[in-house]
């Protein structure tokens, strides 16, 4: 934090409560989701933001108290966890990496390619896939391991939120017809039903916006922790998973988003947005700065992402010039 | 070229050297389109790149020399003009900015959502609808207008080959599929067989890959020119361009190459490829160089992709640190 | 007729005149085709039938001295006298006979099937084609061998309501998008322009709902003119083209109108019907009598059906104990 | 029987072995269903068929003393006996009545229709369905209240193979995917696991081709039983099943043999085919004779068909004048 001046410091705290403040409006556009009860109880009003840079600066506005589950965001740190025990190259013959314009919970282009191997690990039927593929040979060491590798990501084992978990589990419906038809065409390397476990119990981990953007930061500086410099996964890994994230990671407004905000990005039904902006040569000073962002808004749109998050990130990238192009 | 050291452009071009020597073998991987009589005659086992940064170095290697049709690489072209002439907003009515996954002159998506925006401006449906867009009143002003677009950029003029617009214009079939659909529902401004004229004599433009790596340095430089300085379009339609060339710029194997290769990029079933690689703070020595690329290589693969052409990017942008992620 | 009491003629006329005027009022749920203008111009509330058995009974009833065009009605004859002269064999290898489920006018099942061959002759993809395969080495005189199959059947050479055909030909962008496709897969064996004129045209044929009965009652009869007993084409094409009416001839209604009114059947948008019923075994006093048909009620449903028509004949069906099955 | 001559019998029974000794050579066409290893155990060249008719006439041939498991010809009962407890219309809200040129365990329709009701109950997913509204609140009294229906039929209670039904039931993948996917949109009225048990006990009930033909026979006598002459369900019931079987009993061939062999059949992967032929006045004696059929012949194609059996079934229909049209 020694080259960021104090006053600057403040500008950009005071410019990002004036965002959080206007653009918490655009949470009456959406609402929490409802196919999931648990997640339906959350406050549709919220808001809130941290952002983290690799200088050190640390800023939070809003409701950036409240933990909240990952639910999609946690497909993110799956695919890194896959990729790291198992290699690029193993994971991808189960996953592939194209973007596909459909739903995030769509099965029909599963049927119509062949031989119908996921798309990309970002969507559904791709992240129960790689559920399947993680380290451990019962769901709980699969999920352990994840929460391992997260703890060394945030400084402490996150929780499950059981509550959400069950609510997920009753009405998987259409994830358990996902994974059915993943394992008859030999995308799933485990049971129905433990993929099915592992899979939802990692979308029920709650994490704060904090812990979430500090993930941003480890993987805008290709794996490496902020503070003990420990390499956690290779550039590699972290290079595809951005990728990812920028080609796929805001379900089927994921073209959009990259358009107009410009920075890799997954978000979750839960209303949480993850992002990691790596350096750019773009700002004006050239300073090398990364950023990670965590952002939480639960009142969602059809596509699934925080209405006033999609609305904070575009108009924030734009002001403080965080695009990658 | 000032800060650029002779010696290190001498190993520059010795590297691309011997990377095209090498890469040149994946032209067998692939054959020149078949489906185009004219562009059949192609000779398959060429392959030849130049690049241009924005310090000035300038590298030509293999068979840098040959003129070949743009093909969809006029899809860039003529979607920067349509902005530059309508605004933004005005052309996102009628095309979207969202990657399918589908193939290049897949119509299916087309009748399935609703009311049928063509996805992006990087398939053939989008393009047909953009080329509906271009200023002027008639084909040979829609025509004019791009062609003089494309001489402030490359200095000259470029021609159309009529041979291959005539051979193309006798096989469209599927493309005047695709243009009666957009017809009909409303996203084609002009007459089909006008569209049908401008899209194919579009696609028919002769270029180099020198005159391709200006292109994409422009690009990479948000729409300056090189030597002029003159601001040919706005840094916004350039990083919208940027981004969807990232995103569906490879047909439906954009996702994989933005995976593996990491550069915006646009290929054309000719084997040409234009990439723009913006100024980068992940390479070592911090300098904030631009780069155009243009690629010829006419063996394809099934996607339409030169083969050897992403072979050699693949390996380039990974050996010269090129990706944005 | 001799064996047809006059009472019972009498009865069946009043049994039908009811029947027409309780169900004319059904015609309020539909509305004319607003896709094609001169269909448009219709008056709603038309509900004119008439039949004619194989004993010589000839019932009128409603507005049934208007004349209409064919529409898809048309695609009946097309394919009868394409089988005629080419053989049923040399017919399928360019249509198959597979009911679908989708729109009439859909195409994304011929990208999806390989090679495209159409599913069937009843939707307009399969229709397209059957016109590219009638005699004659133009549009000209395919029209006009068409015309004279007709004129054997029902004793004139019907007109073609150029106000209809030319409304139909400027806004033909959805059916020349099919066209097109079709040309491209191989399966149009002439010009998409000389198919269009050649297709559209025999949907603008007029007719009376008489004239309909008659060649159904042909079709009952598995080719046999009632009046001349000439065999004007095969039983084995008669047989198919009864099947093919039976399962897909009433646009994406067709197993819901077999399932329901078990007759085999031919709609239009213009709001004709064609159906054809042959001699059953079910009848309470086992007299062999055949049905013909034609119905016209211009006010269509969204599938395309008169819905007064469809009303009007699911109760006959019942009545009259005329189902197949 | 008293109406048929002693030698009208004999030759239709030498006939019959005739065309079951010349059809045999296709079983080689086909292949026991794979994807089920109990099935694959069947002998694959046995072909076997017996034809009861309304006139007593009972003739049996080939490989006809067999057991073999029901597979989707079970969804004829079961489609009979939902509609026979609970009446058409309530049964109709669950599933349609429409084919789709779909292959049997298609998925991709119902995510693409809204609000995805099953298209027809010959289908896995309508068939899943239709399991889920048979009478009794367990899997153990829906499959009674079927086997005792079947008891009504055909003088015993058939039993359910524990080995084929435990081999799929370890094998459903994709009917668990369908299933899941109902209970999702709403169409599905009990559990996934109970609807699983119920529909793939259903498959895995046994028996022989005289009890198949007579549950044709029942079927094609609009539901009353042959000798006790009760009535087992009514006439719209039998007349509604016979046309679903007609427009899509045969899988993704039905359409084709609708239009080459002409007659009400559904069949199973195990390769048995149930057929209903109503009396017909096609004959020329005009005698109101009903048939039923039950093949066996497990060598089965591409669409799930048995090839011998569709073979012999397209030859005799023509050659005993059996299609309906």
């Amino acid at each position: 934090m020694k080259d960021m001046l104090p006053n600057e410091i403040i500008s950009k705290q005071q410019q990002l409560d004036e965002m959080v403040l206007e653009f918490k409006n655009y949470t009456a556009n959406g609402a929490t989701a409802s196919y999931i009860p648990a997640l339906k109880k959350a406050d549709p009003n919220d808001l809130g933001i941290c952002m983290i840079s690799s200088e050190g600066t640390f800023i939070k506005s809003g409701d950036a108290e409240k933990s909240f589950t990952l639910q999609s965001i946690s497909k993110v740190i799956s695919f890194i966890l896959a990729c790291k025990t198992r290699g690029i190259p193993s994971v991808l013959e189960y996953v592939d990496v194209e973007p596909t314009g459909d739903a995030f919970n769509s099965i029909f282009r599963l049927e119509l390619s062949h031989p119908g191997r996921p798309f990309n690990p970002m969507i559904n039927a791709g992240a129960i896939t790689v559920a399947s593929l993680l380290p451990g040979d019962s769901p709980t060491k699969k999920i352990d391991s994840l929460l391992s590798f997260l703890e060394k990501m945030i400084g402490r084992k996150p929780m499950i939120n059981e509550d959400v978990f069950l609510s997920e589990w009753k009405t998987a419906n259409r994830n358990r017809s996902l994974a059915y038809w993943l394992k008859e065409t030999g995308y799933l390397l485990c049971d129905v039903e433990e993929a099915m476990e592992v899979y939802l119990k990692l979308c029920s981990i709650e994490m704060t916006v904090s812990e979430l953007a500090q993930i941003g930061l480890i993987l805008a500086r290709d794996g490496i922790h902020p503070y003990s410099s420990e390499l956690l996964f290779s550039p590699e890994i972290a290079s595809l998973t951005k990728t990812l994230m920028l080609t796929c990671g805001m379900y089927d407004y994921s073209g959009r988003f990259a358009a107009f905000v410009g920075i890799p990005a997954k978000s979750g039904v839960s209303g949480g947005i993850l992002a990691a902006i790596p350096p750019s040569a773009r700002v004006l000073n050239n300073r090398s700065t990364s950023w990670g962002i965590g952002l939480y808004g639960p009142a969602i749109d059809k596509h699934g992402n925080s209405t006033a998050g999609v609305k904070l990130l575009t108009y924030l990238s734009k002001e403080w010039n965080l695009r990658l192009l």
